[in-house]
């Protein structure tokens, strides 16, 4: 029996036989078989000293067992480490932060409580999975659009929480965005509601986020001071149709406006799908169309290969009179559309006015697909920005671009850097810097950055580890020094595995770590006995800190 | 002189005395004619022994001061309460929640730091007034829109953290959410910023709004964990022009459909702008045409006016039969829009399509108005609509229907009910019960809803004070008691004035006020002298916390 830090068998065992009594026997996992379920399969630290690995599991199904668990946690300081599905693999899956952790597996607490169409929204537990809301959607002629990441099996409260995204409108797909109230349980087992379900009997707890006086919602992501029990989330009705223009322009040097437009189109919501950037030219295929058999994915000749290989920065005076001579686009833009095909149709008149100013750009229009979508049209687009959950994701990312080596798992390595194409060239000549020395291959070629969030570039370099300690170790020392090097540039990423959560949270250093000690501060007031995702996001219980695992 | 509560004259000297080190004798008000300026003018408690008045105010120019200030403060024990510009004087002013504090007045801070019109955002300080930003973009040739208030003179910073609202798109007129970043003075002095602004060199602190790990810009709205010293808002590019579509329909049973498709169109994003709900039949209003001389309001007949007022609930079979035969719609709602003209046009077809399913919907085309708006347009529409700040509803409102009784000032009485017809209807019932048992007019009559939020309906009855204690009395155990009815029904008020900040505050009760006491946790925590802000929406330091004024 694996045991928490400092506390020993017969101790943890008084603990195990409490949430026993508590949630019952069957759903406290102390098996080293079973708790090895909760491994991060991704880790690059597979086997490793420095892997975390919980000592047992414990799966309530109800908010009142989640408030007798945390109860007896507190009492006898077990460190516990809340999930709701676990599956985010490329950020850390179902391993704590802390080894030694209790995992809270909120995977039976998987109820639908409250589905609206009329204010479109539903109130959902951690344990409900995109796949679950779509199917309790297509099983009840639910006309609204889930906006999933690219796995379904995750869990809307979940990847919130994590504040991660999807693929349909910006304020949809921002996850965190999207949530309207809450139901905590503190780390002592006090339940609370936030906004408007504060109010005992609160009408509008799905309609209206903030209640009223301090909005502590935020505090709440990422887990380190709560376990979410309920969340509302807004959802988009089911729209008329989609869909996706492109644009296409000629130049190296067409980057700067091509972006400066793209903002302004989307700022003004000319368009309100998620936009893809790429280039025909470089063989940079938007992460949306390895998915989708509507896009035709660039052939390069072998001269063109040949001339990308020579380019710098993706640049040379060779390649770019190659692409003007054969008439292959250095840049494309998807932006996709939802609404009435009238109003796509105007939409996408006004972008393409707008686009025009750019000498030598062409543009392609889309197909308008009708919702609700046809089995058809299934097969052949890229399911989430319809709505609909799937896990083809993980077949075509294991053929793509993205896996250049046999790899075991990969994470997402991933820089915020500003919307311009002057950042874009930047960012890679200095992560390219990186991938020379640590040999980092999906670093190495000249990369576009995603348009999750408005406003924002963001990379996500698919960091791919091979479960050999000598290659990995040298990509952790990598990605650590990017994460470093980025720092230093004033570009910080979102989010990150629990093995580099403390070298991220590093960099947020402004005014000797001023926003550290203030978390720190709320967890001791919060968590006294730091119970709770000890060392998620570098933030650690007093009795924890000085160590900073 | 004032003095705080608990300091002795000479004690409290002292502290002036190293203000006025910190930031210059002239930037220390003390004499009680200064400080007087600070009183809320529209306080039902003026002159009485409830009115809350500040002891002094302190001025600093910059960050640095701003800390030296809160260094002494803490230090010294001297209650602090941070203002902007202190003018939402609905809402409480520039006066302090806690009686005897000083005012810390952010005026001298109007810097303008940043406007980026590439990523359409800015970073302001809180002293900047949106008519300071307004002024700036007119002189700079700036192409973005504003969104104010109605009146202009409060500060951007200190309306988002009041959660106040604008008129533009959803997400901007929502203040807070409209924010990305903060730079924030914590009660000790400590100067820490959020979001990427975290990062030292940060680039995109105005671009992404969540940094990484917990996000904690939520508990700095409203004021009472820090002073907000930097801000970072999003702004809209400047369209291509602007139509408001107006919907009419016929019967009273009408309301419920209308209110559901208008969700569905709003939803989607079928239109952008702040829509506006009236009656025609029942000389309802929207508070955006009282401002805008291309609205027309609504003549009332003396036969039509016989028949409202003997109709319950703004219903009777005669009352709908006069409607009926004189073609006066029942219902009327205005959809404004943003983007090319021919945007416009596809919306508002698409729009006019979905509305049409309720039999006798009749469409008024609005006038397409052109940006930039031209002086001729400015003199006749509604300002705030087209990101131009003003102080019109200042005359407007004084001779308005919502002021049918001679008064002194008024505050905003703003509970937050469910989008649906039901609701409306059922929240006149509860709400004219109370204003018959205490005299309440404007909460008399059948009354609409405002749509600043997505998602929610949210009614703001002005009531009005007059400087006669009695009268005022009276009113205020009327707020009280609609407080406290509204909160049986699941309502909560999303703000409201200090006198009434604990009243509302008592309502979010769910679980024996969990959220109040995790909020006194945290404040105990991040303030542990408890000068900052003390009774701020209910929320008072562990020494008076007994008092709880």
């Amino acid at each position: 029996m694996r045991t928490p830090p400092g506390m020993s068998e017969r101790q943890f065992r008084q603990a195990v036989d409490r949430f026993i009594g508590a949630v019952g026997a069957g759903n406290v996992y102390t098996d080293e078989a079973d708790v090895d379920l909760y491994r991060d399969p991704y880790t690059p630290l597979w086997g490793q000293e420095g892997e975390r690995i919980a000592s047992a599991a414990v799966a309530p199904a109800s908010v009142e067992e989640v408030q007798a668990v945390m109860r007896i946690a507190n009492e006898l300081r077990v460190p516990m480490y809340p999930i709701s599905t676990g599956r985010n693999l490329a950020y850390g899956a179902a391993a704590p932060a802390y080894s030694g952790s209790v995992v809270l597996d909120l995977k039976r607490m998987n109820r639908i409580l409250d589905v609206d169409q009329v204010n479109h929204s539903v109130l959902v537990e951690p344990g409900v999975s995109y796949f679950d809301l779509y199917r309790h959607f297509q099983e009840n002629n639910v006309r609204m659009i889930i906006d999933t990441p690219d796995p379904g099996w995750g869990s809307p409260i979940g990847n919130s929480l994590d504040r991660g995204g999807g693929y349909t409108m910006a304020h949809f797909r921002n996850h965190f965005d999207a949530h309207c109230g809450m139901e905590v349980v503190l780390a002592d087992g006090t339940l609370l509601r936030t906004g408007m379900g504060a109010l005992p009997g609160a009408k509008t707890w799905q309609q209206y986020k903030t209640g009223c006086g301090p909005w502590i919602d935020g505090i709440f992501s990422q887990s380190n001071f709560g376990v979410v029990t309920k969340m509302g989330l807004w959802l988009m009705p089911e729209p008329e149709a989609y869909m996706r223009g492109t644009v296409y322009v000629p130049r190296y040097q067409d980057l700067h406006r091509f972006v400066e437009i793209l903002n302004y189109c989307e700022n003004v919501k000319l368009f309100t799908g998620m936009p893809s950037l790429y280039s025909p030219l470089l063989g940079i295929v938007p992460m949306s169309q390895l998915a989708d058999s509507m896009a035709k994915p660039p052939q390069l000749t072998g001269q063109q290969a040949a001339l990308i290989a020579a380019a710098e920065l993706g640049y040379s005076p060779e390649l770019e009179a190659y692409a003007l001579r054969e008439g292959v686009p250095y840049w494309g833009l998807d932006m996709p559309m939802y609404g009435p095909p009238e109003v796509i149709a105007a939409q996408w008149a006004a972008i393409k006015r707008r686009f025009s100013e750019i000498k030598g750009a062409t543009f392609q229009d889309g197909e308008v697909i009708d919702f609700p979508v046809s089995k058809a049209d299934e097969a052949r687009v890229h399911l989430p920005e319809f709505g609909i959950t799937s896990l083809r994701m993980f077949s075509i990312i294991s053929r793509s671009p993205l896996s250049p080596v046999a790899f075991s798992g990969h994470m997402g390595l991933s820089p915020i850097i500003p919307r311009t194409g002057a950042a874009i060239i930047e960012a890679n000549q200095v992560f390219q810097e990186v991938a020379r020395e640590y040999g980092l291959p999906t670093l190495g070629s000249f990369t576009l950055p995603l348009l999750y969030w408005e406003r924002a570039f963001i990379f996500i370099f698919s960091v791919m580890f091979t479960r050999d300690p000598a290659v990995d170790a040298k990509t952790v020392a990598g990605v650590r020094a990017l994460i470093r090097i980025a720092g230093e540039h004033g570009w910080g990423e979102y989010r990150t595995p629990p093995v580099f959560q403390g070298d991220v949270m590093a960099q947020y250093s402004f005014n000797d770590h001023a926003l550290m000690r203030l978390h720190e501060k709320i967890k001791d007031a919060v968590d006294p006995n730091g119970i709770l995702s000890a060392g998620r996001y570098g933030i650690w219980p007093a009795h924890l800190r000085e160590k900073k695992q």
